[in-house]
């Protein structure tokens, strides 16, 4: 089975096993996606990163992971192909020619 | 090759043409994870989430995952492995027994 | 004195009494602002906004306050200008005529 | 009159010009502080903050400000007040003798 797939399948049942899937509409699994990020965030907070604690690091971003992938599930959404597409897109907005070593944002390239 | 390696080595290739691996330091990617996950929040504001618009959902979840993709290569983190082992975490954290069907965070319950 | 330097003044003491003055750079300011706003929004998860706990919702609000107020001073910031500037140009973004009881964002209406 | 009241009451006319208070509910604000305060951190994202655009920072923080300004006005908190306290249970939280010069989090300390 793909490691998507089996990732997804245990979030569910976890989920599954614990009623939860009522709290998790779409617009919740959002905000449960950003209050995570902001968890991982404050790991390098007034850090430099080589200061960060890497364990912390890795459960705070199993969490945004986790409930990403359980916004994915929700609308049905492939990961693989929606990050393939957007890299499309982005390589669109991005050309290698006017991007290659600056950070500049695409609407003023 | 497992769906997760394809997809983190489309976005190495995408960052690497571009010559952006010096903007990303671990740090900064976790800013990008927060910037990109309150534009995933954007589409539900002021809404119900029956009202949000998928297609825009679709490339900012993408967006999301990116980043976190990128973040969990610098560490070396294995995607799979990290969410299984917070999953196996939460359900001491949140035991069936108690936490079913209520969304009552761990430390109240 | 003006509440808002009042509010300033006594943040600064309490930083300054703690030599934290080091740690406030204004990019690590914009990140404990974005922290702060997780675990307000933390409070509204899985929640209507009635359910919603009214003391811990003062408490985060006030985080955000916080160091919104401390990164504004950085930059010498008139808090009461820059808001006022800000709805000046909302104003014409937003034109009553067109934006009047809808939620449509500027550059669609 | 006080700034912070001022600051407010501007708030609410533009708000009210446009018939928007039915979408401020208390969660969609903190949604939208989130969504700024993502908007504030772009300014700053892959750069020191010595390369920060300080005119976009001033717009992006009055925003943030703008919507905590709202917030605080739903639940009508003074929001002098509601920092003046928070300072001071911080103040327990972080004791001088042992926070002075270190970045720990209080339950590190």
């Amino acid at each position: 089975m793909e490691n998507i797939k089996e990732i997804t399948e245990a979030l569910l049942k976890f989920r599954n096993e614990r009623d939860w899937e009522k709290f998790h509409n779409p617009k919740d699994l959002a905000l449960a996606i950003n209050i995570e990020s902001g968890e991982l965030l404050e790991e390098f907070l007034w850090k430099k990163h080589e200061e960060a604690n890497k364990e912390n690091i890795k459960e705070e971003l199993a969490d945004v992971f986790a409930y990403a992938f359980l916004l994915a599930e929700k609308y049905n959404f492939n990961v693989k192909q929606i990050v393939l597409e957007k890299i499309k897109k982005n390589g669109e907005k991005y050309p290698i020619s006017k991007a290659k070593g600056v950070a500049t944002k695409y609407n003023k390239l």
